[in-house]
């Protein structure tokens, strides 16, 4: 690239150093270097150029780090990143051992707050103004980003609610671009709508307002004199006050701004004409469209059967049910709590829902999914998307804590699918009269089976499978990580006698298969339990609470993730590090042997 | 009692055949009815006083069960409950193998969606709405009553959100009273208070207006021919519809009235005079006080505590804080959420704030405490009250799942006092300056030390202590369940020899005491762990997990709870029931040696 403003801004005190008039130019620059970076190392794109003025100025006005700025989600700070010592290692962004996708406490002193799950930025940084206000700091600002699907979840509502009593210094900017990942949704998205269009609306019948905020807005988020001008009215502004500006997702790129879903996080591009360049099609079918196709296919059949996500229409291939069954598709937002707990209530009149949620955010519904569905026994039947690693997405992301937090829930059914084939089963299972709920988590990402379409078959309820025989060693898995497994048998058999391990999927992690499990019990003196997940309270915990309760002896070891946060990483890399590659498996059965 | 109206009402078909001239009379009859019960029984009684004549209304204007009822929480479904046909065995409240203190789908067809925890019932009764949709049944009503307090959670807000787009048939009816068991707080409440005096305000700037909700009131919630003219005009309003009533919290006992907080549960009083009975003074104090005070005590030392509380001031005796420490002392209202995540945001700033949420309730904020607190490490202090069996709140309230759903959670400190000695000296221990999150569960209720207010001393962490010798099984417990065990023993001694039993109390639950575990696995042939949590995923799990790793053959026998939901009954009886009472575990002593 040429040379240009960016190239002499290492962190904001360099950026102060500008003139007011220079700093569109240096947006320019910012947007060119996150689209020159994004474009070969995949990323989040449009959150980030959407919010480059915002960015600049919010910097150049206040005294970062200082002043505290906490950004919601944090798939927008790519900017922040950049201004903030850390434009010579972007390009290692999301990688293993690189820098974070996400803001990172741990990163950098610039980020206030880690960040990743929404709608948790209003609360930190109101934390951190009322810490500011007991210290007798006065001039520190605190300010919290966030965009229009996240301040529509509850978590924020409670944090605006506290706040708008608060005699806090607390500046939240409203970052309003109509999209999430998906369109945004709900009826707050509609007001905000109306406001931007209605100035007597902004100005007068004004939910934030009533909320005791000093409101100020809708501004024009991409002008950057317009901005300068407003924050630093705001900052002599005392108590909780609210700014309201109007941006586009994916400004700067036209194709990222005709396409903002896509180009969300696009992956590779040209970076002059923003087309996509397509990977090699796969011969293989994404977890995702596998349950996409299957619940269509199935609610086809079943007119009882109605799909909820929470803001995860695209992710989850919902979008495939949207378009086929529009009334039975239900994209509630960012709000996994109240997804979970409308489940419950449709289950109650004879429906048959899917609530689809991605492992992780099934964090957030936590409570509902013990006190509103198993407590009542209530047939729902949650997928839990992209558990496991996910990768790239990181600590924040990785669905491993939900085989140990589910398992300890009574009257719920857990199932992990082997494989395209497993998932499109017990989808099919899950719909045909369950009386009680069942949770079914698979990952994020491509199968390796072809034809996964057959006709379905039901599965028995709380029945484990044996994908080989054996004498000394049974491994019990559960979930894709069988793939893992059986190649690490291939390699130990290349060294060793084909007879000495059996590998049982055990499918269930909850009814366990206990027929299945005296039989493996009684035949093999070693047993070794694997799963993409952590150990403790996991599925491993599972059976070794068996083996206590019917008194046997066998040696157990226990496979799975250790008892700390993940890191980002491609899936395969993290499997490596965390010896659930299959070479490393191969060598465990050989010392246990 | 007199012969009253209340005498031929079995159900509310009885209660459609009086005139609606008749309604005040059987308001008082009911009102009498439930004074006279639970002045004797006990109970939730401020919030069912409040809502007689909605009750009332309700069930004789709509087609109930076909209709369908949602109570938010329940703690005001007591009329309810009495009016659909269990009258003569509501003197069994909250009693074990009783009717439940709250509204139950195993219960009663009239009990629409099982409630416990706060501001389910909008989402609820929306799903039911979007069902009756989807069936085409145009007629059925659906009805959520929620409070003033539980509407400002978070969770209400997503579904309120949500059904402001939605076509569904849903009424939500705001029972105002502006207390939920503490007075309810935060701007919303400030902003509804401002609505009940201002008539413009309510019909203009109006927030359930711009959240798109047909906005009817607010009215006189005891005036039974306003809510009965203004409920039947709002059947055949169509979409979301909002009705909001003003109430008085325990209406027509004038000491319920005057102090709502000690009546929201007053337990016995003189039904007409409204005087509490004292129960006789207890030599010990509960293991809240022990908290309250600790926390004040603490807090005149090292000024950087701050103490936040999700709407359980009261309930966790914070209050003692709040009086001597307004400033540093936040009750965040039905917030969980925001609470741990604010928290979050003090501890950034070096704060050191305790949250104090209810075991159960913690449930609500189970993605913040692993995403905000855990995964940056901060070094916030939890405090878990209510942890283990509840007693008569039942099912909903137990917090018997907590050890299991935190276990998992890397860089968390998980301790269990046995006693207030303990409580008092972890409390302090946690805010010397722990560099990670701790998790300190503690029951309801009396402890069993009269001194108890010691100096203070420090507690290792990771280090549990031996409190009994003993050669041949070792009893690790965790948390007060350890005099169960410690009477348990004395049982047991009385009929074998004094040294065949050993007990350790092991504190930590996180990180384990290796260093004591080897040394009791290689002392004693059978372990034994007890604990009132959930068996599965709790705590024994995790000595099982301690014993496969290091390859120890000892047998282990783990107690603690089953894998059911427990009901609803005194502690006592509750132990009992579930084998943790002193002579069953002395028997299960006997059966092991």
């Amino acid at each position: 690239m040429s040379k240009n403003l960016l190239d002499n801004i290492s962190n904001p005190s360099d950026l102060r150093k500008l003139n007011p008039e220079q700093l569109p130019e240096l947006a320019k620059n910012l947007r060119e270097f996150i689209i020159d970076i994004v474009s070969t190392k995949e990323g989040h794109l449009g959150a980030s150029l959407g919010v480059v003025e915002l960015t600049i100025a919010l910097h150049f006005l206040f005294d970062t780090p200082n002043d505290l700025l906490v950004w919601d989600v944090g798939h927008q700070a790519y900017g922040h990143k950049i201004l903030t010592g850390r434009k010579d290692i972007f390009h290692t962004n999301r990688q293993f051992g690189g820098i974070s996708g996400f803001p990172s406490r741990k990163e950098s002193e610039f980020d206030a707050f880690g960040v990743g799950h929404s709608s948790t930025s209003i609360s930190a940084a109101l934390g951190m103004a009322i810490a500011s206000n007991l210290k007798g700091e006065k001039e520190k600002q605190h300010i919290a980003v966030i965009g229009d699907a996240s301040i529509a979840s509850g978590m924020a509502f409670e944090a605006l609610n506290h706040a708008g009593v608060s005699k806090a210094n607390l500046l939240i900017i409203l970052n309003d671009n109509a999209i999430g990942i998906d369109p945004a949704v709900g009826a707050l998205k509609e007001y905000l709508t109306k406001v931007k269009s209605d100035r007597k609306l902004a100005a007068q019948n004004n939910i934030i307002k009533a909320l005791n905020f000093n409101y100020s807005g809708p501004i024009d988020g991409h002008n950057l004199p317009k901005l300068l001008t407003e924050l630093e009215r705001l900052k002599s502004v005392k108590g909780p006050k609210f700014l309201h500006i109007i941006t586009t997702k994916g400004k700067g790129l036209k194709k990222a701004e005709e396409d903002q879903i896509t180009y969300h996080a696009p992956g590779k591009f040209d970076k002059i004409s923003g087309e996509r360049i397509k990977k090699e099609a796969s011969l293989f079918t994404k977890y995702q469209d596998v349950f996409g196709k299957t619940i269509v296919e199935l609610s086809e059949k079943n007119d009882k059967i109605v799909a909820i996500t929470p803001a995860m229409l695209t992710g989850s291939s919902l979008n495939l049910m949207l378009k086929k069954f529009p009334n039975r598709t239900f994209d509630v937002g960012i709000a996994e709590q109240h997804a979970v707990t409308l489940a419950a209530g449709m289950a109650t009149q004879g429906l048959v829902p899917f609530c689809n949620i991605y492992s992780t955010f099934l964090q957030r519904a936590y409570d509902q999914v013990i006190h509103d569905v198993a407590l009542q026994n209530l047939p729902v039947i949650f997928c839990l998307d992209r558990a496991g690693l996910v990768g790239e997405d990181g600590a924040t992301h990785h669905g491993v804590f939900d085989l140990a937090y589910l398992r300890c829930i009574p009257n719920l059914i857990i199932f992990a699918p082997r494989n395209e084939i497993e998932l499109r089963n017990i989808l099919y299972t899950a719909q045909l009269d369950l009386k009680q709920p069942i949770a079914i988590r698979y990952p994020r990402g491509y199968g390796e089976i072809i034809d996964w379409q057959n006709p379905f078959q039901e599965i028995e309820i709380g029945k484990g499978i044996c994908l080989k025989e054996g004498n000394t060693i049974a491994i019990l898995s559960i979930g894709t990580v069988a793939e893992k497994v059986s190649k690490a048998i291939d390699i130990f058999e290349k060294e060793n006698t084909s007879s000495l391990i059996a590998h049982y999927d055990m499918r269930f992690v909850k009814p366990l298969d206990e027929n299945l499990l005296h039989s493996v019990f009684e035949k093999h003196s070693v047993i070794i339990t694997i799963e993409d997940g952590v150990i403790k309270g996991g599925f491993g915990s599972a059976i070794l609470e068996f083996a206590a309760e019917n008194g046997y002896q066998n040696k157990i070891k226990s496979l799975g993730l250790p008892d700390n946060f993940i890191e980002q990483g491609s899936k395969e890399r993290l499997l490596l590090k965390n010896g659930l590659d299959s070479r490393t498996l191969s060598e465990v059965f050989s010392r246990l042997i």
